[in-house]
């Protein structure tokens, strides 16, 4: 099933810490489609994840980053085009992480510092990647970078917390890295807003299962997997979508777009059975 | 808690058939903030409903009309302004139906005569009463035109059916009418997407009453009732709201922007719990 | 270019008019890609246009059918199983028309007739088409329907007219049915929301020019063309997007996420500067 | 022209600087419909602008508050309920600054300790000022909080630069806050969306007379004043809109609704001719 549609493409990846990252998805599937890249992840992740495996398999070099570092990021685009030979072509980012959420304080009792760092790492680092980018000139007319977003940046969701705003400052930045990038340089910049997924961050949300129980059933087509994620990743680094930038695109199984589903409603309607109990 | 909002304004109000409809709370609302108004539906809802006990008790006239007929609507627009003496100020638009719902036609298998007279009835009559209002010039400058609109325009609810196609353009003629209008005749159209709502026509839809508690739980402040959208319909005809137009504006308890509450979380867990049944 | 990204897939193309036509570009791309199709658009287009000159360059056959027409369209189902081998992939539905626009008529002073005239070629053949595929079962499990759209079902353009209304009809459209066949079928539906494109029906559009000066300065990344329009529609039949459904997708060069441009207001400021003259 | 809709309520008004603020509008308009209210500023404002003439108009206490302090934010708040004599009804928020406009610096060349200034000045200071309200439990049931935001949040205006993603977050913690402050004390939190507005702040913004130009022919009814925004946050601080929450209301005379108007395109059009010149 591979299509060449990334060959002869160069890139970099953030974020693939297992084998149930999305971004691990995407590194295999670029490098099916013919794409070389490098990875990236901060040095903790590096240790404690199995990104040289990836490495391994993909014929690809790690390259160690904290995304909030310039001088990092500096760094890692100046490796990556003399590992790779040339200018990058796509970039991945998949990073994302709150304080705040994991240690369990609530959103109207967060800590101000936790919260700033929350949007240091998971939004600000795609401005300085974007910037730093672009200071260098570093990336190939009708590029594409791709930032992986969540729903919860336009519907809040309880215990997503202060993680909500920093997804809706990611996509702000999409649009507004996304018209100077794309007048200047021709590069398009679009956020995926992709399902609830069972990565290695996701399960560490408290509750996730029934949430993603419930959007399975809302979702016509089901939650989409990490797997499904990397394919859809795969035809915005293409040639074929040239054209689609500042956008937040919706991979979800039609989730976005529902009220409510039969699914769904019959089995709330369980719980509401349940709790009139047998007199009924 | 009369404010006098509305003293002086002359207005047409649609589809009130009975005190559990929004329109007939729109108009005692209305009837307290001193204006005065014209109430009017079809025959047949006059003849069954109660309006002419909303009439006594606003001291309004009741002139029948099938909003789907230019020839009702001009008599309609012209009765009105004679009444009343003078331009219109403000018009309430609530009227939806369709006979695929009523029929139990499933989506997949609509019949399209009924679907063109959903749209005849939910849709198009409010661009035949804007139109027939422009082309006699009878609404004043900052005169305003509300329609009730619903959620299922933007995102599908299984058995909305072809009801939820109606609103998408309902609302869309809002803004189309609404850069004509305002443009000359700084008349401003909006529509108002309300909470499911305990009409009459609300209840006759099958399995309403799981959705709306759903939605109370979703919702932060619950469900927004008939009054509490008649009051939010009083804002948006007084002279407070002069630049405001071109808008859905959703009056719904904050459910719109919700992704998935505790409550709503809370209780359809329940559900899963019960299927998973005692061996748990 | 080709990357077989289609091979063995079976697809019908509404709307090939001529080489302009965005969906002659859709014909000649999926062509390439592997898939094979049948064409289809109503009699007199067929007479007027060169669709069989697309029939001979894909080796396909051209089936006419009024799209409004449900025994055309059962026909058209029926016969491009027939002569495919076997059930659809993928459909392309490249359909509009306003008598009112055509007229001159503006939108404050419609034809009804008209109106539902529009309504009917350009929403709810949408509807009557996928009512028609649901009813024989004639798409494939994860199957890809895409109709083309336009920006003014979200904001409003003067001289578009009723067509926004039919488009934010359509787009809706693809919601409701969009979950019902993806629930029932694991069929996808969505509807891409193109750059104005100089196709026979847009350089029908008085004013397109000046339009299109607008939007092509305002978008980052120009507007899109019509075989860049058709590249993308590739992805959407394609099997790296299934989990995309019921979205409205800008394809636009960035225009729908633009408020105001460098170059638009640039060029904007010289017609005030013409208009304040040489006083100045 | 008051209606009381304000009588007994006290109030919080952030940033009126001097008579072209929306929120020095806003304070008059309060104090027209009978609320009580404090203002802010930060003590640098309150010194070089007007605000204590406002105080002495509207028989107000100004305490200086730096809105990015906890500790400021926790004495407004005390000072506020003891000097009003209870609980609050209602906050204007109406704070944003960006030193990378101020200095100058593009969108892909910011200061990082500057993008954080922004985004603790313009959004998180909303969040603080909620926390320390949710803490104090300072809020009165059914209050109403409201925040100003800019349609940058959506779609990128050159040079609006850093605060377009710090407008989307304010607009995101809205979301978020008034999740959690509805359901636990029915507190409703909302931005408003204002047209492009000549104040002190605005006139700061190189080429805001052009924008404006364009806005004002683009919209309908023309750009919103900053009175006529004062009259809007009224109705919101009013028992008449109880339920709507977590919305971003565009007050912008049509303009969030438009793709493009007769007058914007002809002038528009008259810089193309101009560029053209004689010889057509």
């Amino acid at each position: 099933m591979a299509y060449n549609l990334l060959k002869g493409k160069r890139g970099i990846i953030f974020g693939a810490l297992n084998d149930k990252s999305i971004a691990w998805k995407v590194a295999e599937q670029a490098h099916e489609e013919g794409a070389i890249f490098t990875l990236t992840n901060t040095p903790i992740a590096i240790r404690y994840g199995e990104t040289d495996e990836l490495a391994k398999k993909t014929g690809s070099i790690v390259i160690p980053a904290d995304a909030t570092s310039i001088a990092d990021l500096e760094n890692l685009i100046d490796e990556t085009q003399k590992i790779l030979g040339g200018k990058i072509d796509f970039i991945l980012h998949s990073i994302g992480m709150s304080l705040n959420v994991r240690k369990g304080l609530p959103y109207d009792k967060v800590n101000y510092d936790y919260f700033q760092k929350t949007l240091d790492i998971s939004a600000l680092s795609f401005h300085k990647l974007l910037q730093v980018c672009r200071t260098k000139d570093a990336i190939n007319e009708w590029g594409s970078v791709v930032a992986l977003s969540y729903v919860a940046a336009q519907r809040s969701l309880y215990r997503y917390n202060d993680m909500a705003d920093a997804k809706a400052m990611l996509e702000s930045i999409a649009r507004s890295f996304g018209y100077i990038y794309g007048r200047d340089k021709k590069v398009r910049i679009n956020t995926i807003s992709q399902s609830p997924t069972m990565t290695t961050a996701g399960s560490g949300v408290k509750g996730i299962d029934g949430l993603m129980d419930f959007t399975e059933r809302m979702s016509p087509l089901g939650n989409a997997t990490a797997l499904e994620c990397a394919d859809y990743c795969v035809t915005l680094f293409s040639d074929l979508t040239k054209k689609v930038t500042m956008q937040n695109l919706f991979h979800d199984g039609g989730f976005s777009s529902m009220g409510m589903s039969y699914k769904a409603m019959d089995q709330y309607n369980k719980g509401l059975d349940a709790e009139l109990g047998d007199d009924e």
